[in-house]
């Protein structure tokens, strides 16, 4: 067997180093063909590490605060955090891919120094899976606030996420749909338009057309994309309702006898509701376009999400998402050379 | 007293005539300054109308369909339908405000031709009210889906929204957020960077700075605002998770004998919480920049939400909002031709 090997950033997170190493020890228990390192301070790691089967630590000197102002510097003046040592474990090929829930603009900012990006993809892009009401989720990009994209970037991205849809998600015919204020051809903003055109008439995956957001939970397609700021906002917003829904319902079921009552026996249900909207339950979001896949689990991860993390990483690297994106590239790199 | 003369589009809306009529005798009997002037179908409307109290019926020949596809047309080869009666009484001045739940394209669309735009706004926008968890409701603008805005068009926007959250809403100090994809100055696109250094510099209203979309339900402002594409991607989300978490929530209470009856005994605080995200509760979504108030209620409205737009429309006729903003907007216009 092929060992799948996962470098772990141990002390990033809210609830560092605990919760992560629980999630990587039921990783190993549930998953037969991987290895993790952890990259994390020893004395600390050590307390929750009741075994180390196909477990190893590697020391570091360094966390990034979870609200850290200068990302690009922490990342740069710690060579030996945590985060760093992960991310720069891919590129000596010590390790297949990386996952942390460390603070998101430093694995991002790291990531592009440390991993950097597959050779011919133009803009990487943050992929989070969105619920969904059947409970398959959907993914989501570019999340990552990115606003400088060309319709030939988001082309690459839908790809990419095509190719993630088919092998990690198996979706037999992963369906992309591009978000915008009205489902017609010719809505949007110029951008818009111009990736209406350009997906209309690519064979690289099926194109549904424009998707607008009232159907974020039911979508008619398995892949949702704008630009870096549109999806952003989309996903915050999404947050946003999850959360004051919650808390509205939370309130309610409160404010009399019979609504705690009512809770009480609907325990379950609640739960499950409470579950449905929790990124937790589907995994991290993937950093698109780099030389090799780096997972962000939420900075919020119990060990059953961070497990899900590494869950997604194994199968995004056995199932050779990067290899496949990577030679699609490389091809029509080579085939634009020829055109010139 | 001064009689506030309500022109209601009596035909348009998913259950029209029935519950506008309903919705219109619910509103002369709880706002005693208002007279309504039903246009429509007088054979349609009469079974419903059981008092003709400050109530009068002007017959009308059309209804646009609720999808009508090319409602500029629509509006323009049916000026006797119930919609383009509604609203051209306006600038003859036979009504002071409009409320329709007929179809919203067509309604901006005629608005803008048979209403016409207050003298030297620029940009009309489209302002619905969007639930908070505290119940009080936030403005949003410009859910219009308007592409083509400036900061100076957005100024105004928020001034009309801070004159509305004052003398409606009775928000002591209106303050206003700019919806952007990060909390800290600098963030978004030019647009935000140019709105944000305006904003900041202006004594129309407080501003607060740049506000996440994960606190669209207890952002720190009574008004959010972006341009018409990302406002109305916000306001579609929010709609699309409500409607998704409704449906999850509903399909795991029934899922089992306890989630059943307890939802059963909870059903007044589930009640409740479903009220708290439906638009009925709030109002209508309003059209800024008109030569006089628009009111655009859910096509999907029953008697109480229909009621309530009249209530909204009342209100901004009663408490002079048009003619402030006006005001306003032609001092400043004669302020910028004094700089020339």
């Amino acid at each position: 067997m092929n060992m799948i090997r996962i470098a772990v950033d141990a002390m990033g997170g809210d609830y560092a180093p605990k919760e992560q190493v629980h999630g990587a020890m039921l990783a190993i228990e549930k998953i037969k063909d991987i290895e993790i390192t952890l990259y994390g301070e020893k004395s600390k790691i050590e307390p929750f590490l009741t075994s180390t089967e196909r477990i190893k630590i590697v020391e570091s000197d360094y966390v990034i605060d979870m609200g850290e102002k200068n990302p690009i510097r922490a990342i740069k003046e710690h060579p030996n955090g945590s985060m760093a040592l992960a991310l720069a474990s891919l590129r000596k090929q010590e390790n297949d891919a990386v996952v942390s829930s460390g603070a998101t603009q430093a694995l991002i900012a790291g990531a592009h120094i440390l991993v950097r990006r597959m050779p011919g993809f133009k803009r990487t892009a943050i992929a989070p899976m969105i619920p969904s009401i059947d409970g398959r989720g959907t993914i989501l990009l570019d999340a990552g606030g990115n606003l400088d994209i060309r319709p030939e970037h988001m082309l690459q991205q839908a790809y990419f996420a095509a190719v993630v849809a088919k092998e990690v998600l198996k979706r037999e015919k992963p369906v992309v749909g591009l978000i915008n204020i009205g489902t017609e051809e010719g809505k949007g903003r110029d951008i818009d338009k111009e990736v209406f055109t350009l997906f209309k008439e690519t064979d690289l995956f099926e194109f549904y057309g424009n998707v607008e957001p009232k159907s974020v939970m039911n979508p008619p397609c398995d892949i949702l994309i704008s630009d870096g700021f549109t999806a952003n906002i989309v996903m915050k917003t999404m947050e946003g309702v999850a959360k004051g829904m919650g808390e509205i319902l939370k309130r309610e079921l409160k404010s009399s006898f019979t609504g705690k009552l009512g809770a009480l026996l609907a325990k379950k249900s609640l739960m499950n509701f409470k579950k449905s909207m929790s990124p937790e339950e589907i995994g991290g979001a993937m950093i698109y376009g780099l030389y090799a896949p780096v997972i962000k689990a939420q900075g919020a991860s119990k060990a059953y999400g961070f497990y899900n993390g590494i869950r997604q990483a194994a199968d995004v690297v056995r199932s050779e998402v990067f290899p496949k994106v990577a030679k699609y590239v490389a091809e029509t790199n080579e085939l634009s050379k020829n055109e010139e």
